[in-house]
């Protein structure tokens, strides 16, 4: 009776989604020390000052029909421009405000900028393990999600994803660090994967989007990643404040199109149509403007690095397989059985709330979101310990 | 080489935003004072104090990682609870806080709800003349705007929307107080057309969705209109802060579905799934737990009935034709020529920004916005003698 596409996704959830509703109501009923939520990437330390300063500053000093009035569709022009000079002075990619749409973070940027590109049947290339909202957007904007496997590593197969390109292809989405492995892709990768991007443009006549989804950018434990828009012309970045100000609920990030973009006017023109069409009005304004005050800060993310430490040393000690993160805030183990979902629903036995790698678009592994206290870590060690010796004898 | 849909839409903007960016161009140009711009619904009065003591207590009282975390993607419960308990007091609706889902506002609101029930070429019936937008997002969603003209009042057209009516009709749109014509609709006309979507569901085997656009709610001249659940079951509610709060910016409103809607389960899941799937993850989280401590809190919207009578005094005592608005902050004004866009065109040589009637679906009139100062509204009234004399001699 109503749109039969909609339903199941209203009703399934994601796989993230559904561990971190459990977990709120196991929460409710035996107490939340009980429970060990490594499901959602909620961020777990404090977004920092500048926030709060800024947000009080704007509530005492401008008058609250300007703070709280619509913006500009893409966003408060001195906000962009300040992106614009961030970009600019932090990477050195000669951006202008006219370059860069405020959104309502990454997931709009994605959903905005796949409506944006896509005619039907057009192809985005995803890398497995990929975030699962990823596939859900692309098939949204009547484009085919075409799932390429990662090395053993997680880092970029370059061979697989040259194969993969065709006439159909439209974009190749990149996430690095990398939600779920904590991969970085490193500088050589990149450029690689530029060269290989210009090169199947050039043969197939038509410029593949670099669609680089930065949200981690500075939840790095290695060297910086290089910024995409240097290895490559045909790229957007969308950035989100989520995870370095903690600003996850708010929902504040942007679309940053290339100078360097192929009839770059006529894209920014697409994803401004694509933001109206989807009812995107504007940015929430407040938060538009304290980014913009906060732009090149960061909330204190060596906690993370200190939890992912303490998270492998432990977790391989007691016998878990797991590549070390190089950034992000998850752990990518592997199962302790075939059927990751069966695993994953075992360790909620021992209240341990993570998310199997099914969705993912891999078999075999659980996520788990370190974004948490350190005493949630040392607490479940033991339930971890359990759910091992429950397989292993 | 991208999608040729968006990019008119992202660079025609609707003639309400282009009269808007317009008119900041044209400030900057010759001065703030000079320009009156009439263009845009964003609220001139300032929010409640209601809602910087709220946002402040939060950021004082709640840890930031908390305030600033994802919400489920339906929004916090305990707000959804609140919205929940506001309608059931307020109107009498027994309504629980599983039938609440908060958005980014009345526009993601609608393309939401479009896409939850709309399958290619299913029709929605727009009464002419509407909020412009309207027909963007019904297409946006694969659907087919059926426009039905008003009778000459702006009161609904019974007739003639039974005679539109078909089998592949999936709702109509109501949005009383009316933008642009300021029209309430009475409860005598919302239960006969109750009455007429029953009578037609029924015929035609499927329900038909009365979609209730409701900003405008609190900014009523005359008695409050009927709440749209009480006249008919399969009903949704659009309801948005931007302004009785004058939150515009700030992206925040719900979609209230009626507990007797038809499998009022299976449409809640479509609305969940379309939020999902155009890359909702929640509403803003601050404004979320804002507005739930303001419910039936409003701005100062007697300065708007005050505008309404000096604006509309001034303007048929200049000659103007125009409608007395009952509701929301418009003068739909019939335009000195055939071409309403002539019209405006011609307005805006006096400095007069005011939106023609065109993408309302209907001819020879312009919007006038009156959420401005009273001052504004005072010094424009030469110009619109100047105007009319031009016309009129």
């Amino acid at each position: 009776m109503y749109n039969p596409e909609m339903r199941p996704l209203g009703e399934a959830r994601s796989a993230i989604r559904e561990a971190f509703e459990y977990a709120n109501k196991r929460k409710q009923e035996i107490g939340e020390e009980n429970v060990y939520d490594f499901s959602i990437g909620n961020p777990s330390v404090p977004a920092p000052a500048c926030v709060r300063e800024e947000v009080e500053r704007l509530f005492r000093e401008v008058p609250p029909e300007k703070l709280h009035g619509y913006t500009s569709a893409a966003g408060a022009y001195p906000v962009r421009a300040a992106v614009a000079n961030y970009i600019e002075s932090a990477f050195g990619v000669p951006m202008s405000a006219e370059e860069v749409y405020m959104t309502c973070g990454a997931s709009s940027s994605l959903t905005i900028t796949f409506r944006a590109i896509l005619q039907k049947g057009e192809e985005v290339i995803l890398l497995t393990p990929y975030f699962p909202e990823y596939e859900v957007f692309v098939r949204s904007a009547g484009g085919v999600p075409v799932a390429v496997a990662t090395a053993p590593d997680f880092h970029l197969d370059l061979e697989a994803i040259g194969r993969a390109i065709g006439e159909r292809t439209r974009a190749i989405i990149v996430n690095s660090p990398n939600n779920p492995t904590g991969a970085v892709y490193s500088e050589g990768e990149m450029r690689a994967l530029g060269a290989l991007l210009k090169e199947k443009s050039e043969r197939f006549g038509s410029p593949i989007l670099l669609i680089a989804d930065e949200p981690y950018r500075e939840l790095c434990y290695i060297a910086p990643p290089v910024y995409p828009m240097c290895v490559y012309e045909n790229t957007v970045v969308l950035y989100s404040f989520s995870k370095s100000l903690s600003l996850a609920g708010e929902r504040i990030g942007y679309i940053a199109v290339s100078p360097h973009c192929t009839e770059k006017e006529a894209l920014f023109a697409c994803i401004a149509g694509a933001g109206r069409a989807l009812g995107y009005v504007c940015a929430p304004a407040t938060y538009q403007y304290a980014v913009a005050a906060c732009l090149g800060k960061v909330s204190d993310l060596e906690a993370y690095r200190s939890n992912r430490d303490l998270f492998y040393g432990e977790l391989t000690r007691i016998g878990y397989h797991c590549i070390v993160p190089e950034g992000a805030f998850y752990l990518f183990v592997q199962a302790l059985e075939e059927d990751a979902v069966a695993f994953a629903a075992r360790a909620q036995g021992y209240e341990l709330l993570v998310v199997p790698s099914d969705s993912f678009g891999a078999k075999g592994y659980v996520r788990i979101s370190y974004c948490v206290s350190r005493e949630t870590i040392e607490r479940s060690i033991p339930a971890f310990e359990k759910l091992y010796r429950a397989y292993r004898g």
